[in-house]
C-alpha cells in the first residue's frame, strides 16, 4: 500500500494491483463534489476546494471526488466521499435528486475531452453540495479553504491550481447556479 | 378586495381589476414550489400538501404557489411564497440553481397543456424545497400535511385532491428525485 | 460465448468470465437511451420499445441500453448502442448535452432501488434520443414497435412488459418531456 | 409605431404605450434560444449569432430572444422566434423537454443580476436549438454568422460584442454542453 497517493485513499478497498487491472478494462464510476456555502436564498457566495498532493507529487487545489464502489448507491458515494475529505462534522445537504449538473469524461490520453486522469478512464457525475457545518482537512489534504467568487474570478484564480481540467467542474457550477 | 380568492393572496400587490387585465394581454410568471422532507441522504420521504379553498369554494389539496412580482428575483418569490404559505419557522433550502426541475404552463382554455388555470395564463417554473422547521398553515389554509411516498402512490391519493393538473407537478418531482 | 444473452451483445468485448468477474468488483458504467418520435414543435408523441428475450428466455420490452466501453466517451455508446439496437438508418439526434434526464441505478438485489439487473451493479444514465429515420429490429431483437402516448398510459401499457424497473425510465422520460 | 426597436419586433402585438405600462407592473415572460451546429454525435461545434443594431443604435450580436405571448406556448414562441430571426428554412430542432438550461433575470437596474434590460423586468427561459437548416437574416438583422468554439473562446470573441449581459447565456450554454 505504500504507493497509494493522495488521490487514491478510500480505505481497504482493493490493493493497488486489483485496482490497476480494472483500470485497464472498464471506465471507473465518480463523483465529483463542488462544495459551497449558500446565502439564506440559496444564492452560491463560496466554493471549498482542497490543497493537497497529487499523486505526483504536486500540490493541487482539489474538489471533493472519488469512486462509486460496487453495491454502493450515488447518494452513500457522495456522502462517504464528503465525509472522508471534509470531515464528519460538515452537515452536507446531499442533492434531492440524483440527476448530476454536469458529466465530466476523464482519459487517460489527453485531448479526448477536456479531462485528463493519467490514471484511469472515469465517468464522473458532478453535484453541487452545500455545506451548514464545520470542515477540516482529512487525510493528508492540507488545506480546506473557502474562496468568495470574486476570488474565484479573480486572475491569478485558485482554479488555475487544479490540474486535470477540475476547474471546469468549479466553473460549471458556477455558470449552473447562475453566479457567472 | 371582497373577491380575492385563496389562492390569490399576495397582499396588496395590485386591485384585482388590475390584475384581471394584465391576465388578458400577457403570460403571469410563476413559480410552484412542492416543499418535501428528507433524509440525511437527500432522499426524499415526504411530500407537503396545503389543504385550502380554491376561488370557487372546493376543498383542494395544494403546493405552494404564486406570482413573480415587478422587480422581484425568482428566489426571492420562492422564499417569499413559502414564508407566505408554510410560515415563518419553515427553514426551506432554497435551490442553489434557478434552473427549474419542470415547467408548468397553465392556460385559461383547458386541453392546450396539461395544466389549466380559468384565472390566466400562467407560465410556472417548478422547484423541490426541503423544509427542515416547523410548518404551520398560514391565511387561508386550512391544514399544511405531510405525506410519505406510500401514501402518495396509494389509491386513493391525496394528489388526486388536486386541480388544475397541479398533481403531475408532484409526480414529476417525484419521478425528477429519483422516487418513481 | 454460448451463454451470452440477448441483452448482453457488444460484440468481442470481454469473455463473459472476464466480465463476470469485473462485474463483482465495480459498477459498469452503463448509458439507457429512450428513442422518441416528435412533432416539428418537439412534443414527444411516440416512444420506441425493442421486444426481446431477455437472458432468462422471457420476452420482455426494452429500450436502447448498454455498457460504456473503456476509452470510449458516452455520446460514442450512445450512437454506438442505438446502431446496434435500431439499425444503421436511425438517424438520432444525439443530445447536445451530456446530462441525463435521470440516473438509475441497478443492483443485483433487488430492493436497494426501484432498479434491478440480476448480472451487476450497473450506473446507467439515461437520455432521450429523437430519432428521425427508419428503424429496425437488430440482431436478437423480434420487434421495434413505436408506441403513442395514448398507448403507453392506457391499461395495459407495453410499460408493464418491461422488467427490472426500466419502465420507470420511460416514465420519468414522459414526465421530463412535460407529456404527462 | 416610429419607436420600436430592432428588438422589439414581434409584429401587430401592442401598441407601444400598451407594452410600455404593462413593463412597469409585471415580469415579461422571455426566451432566450442560443442557435448550435452540430456533429453527428451531438457534439456542438458552432454557435450562431445575430449582428444587429439595439434600441440605441448601437451594434451588437444578439442570440434569439422575445417574448411568450398570451395564449400561446413556450414551445410555439421558440418556433416563432427562431422563424423571425433566422427565417423559414432554419429547420430547428425544438427541444424535447421544456426544462431550460438556464433562467436569465433581467432587470431595468444593473447590478440586481448579471443580465440588464433597461425596458424591462423579464425572466428569460433559455434553451439551445440545434439548426440543421439554411439560416438568413431577417427584418432588421445586418447579419447571421456561426462561430466555432475557438473564436468564440479567443481574445477578443464576438461574445464581447454582446450587451446585457446575453453573452453569458452563450458562456452558459457552452458549459451545460460540455464544451468548456
Amino acid at each position: 500500500m505504500t504507493n497509494r497517493t493522495a488521490v487514491d485513499t478510500e480505505g481497504a478497498w482493493f490493493e493497488p494491483e486489483g485496482i490497476e487491472e480494472l483500470r485497464r478494462r472498464l471506465p471507473i464510476p465518480y463523483v465529483d463534489i463542488v462544495p459551497v456555502r449558500t446565502d439564506l436564498d440559496g444564492s452560491v457566495v463560496e466554493v471549498g476546494l482542497l490543497l493537497r498532493a497529487d499523486g505526483g507529487g504536486q500540490i493541487v487545489r482539489a474538489i471533493v471526488s472519488g469512486r462509486v464502489l460496487i453495491h454502493e448507491t450515488v447518494r452513500e458515494a457522495i456522502s462517504r466521499h464528503i465525509e472522508k475529505d471534509l470531515g464528519p462534522m460538515a452537515l452536507p445537504r446531499i442533492p434531492v435528486s440524483p440527476v448530476p449538473f454536469t458529466v465530466a469524461e476523464y482519459f487517460p490520453t489527453p485531448g479526448i475531452s477536456p479531462f485528463h486522469d493519467q490514471r484511469q478512464h472515469a465517468i464522473s457525475m458532478a453535484y453541487i453540495v452545500p455545506i451548514d457545518g464545520e470542515t477540516a482537512p482529512q487525510e493528508d489534504a492540507l488545506e480546506m479553504a473557502w474562496f468568495g467568487l470574486d476570488e474565484l474570478l479573480a486572475e491569478p484564480s485558485p482554479l488555475e491550481e487544479m490540474t486535470g481540467g477540475r476547474d471546469l467542474i468549479v466553473r460549471r457550477a458556477l455558470a449552473y447556479v447562475g453566479a457567472t
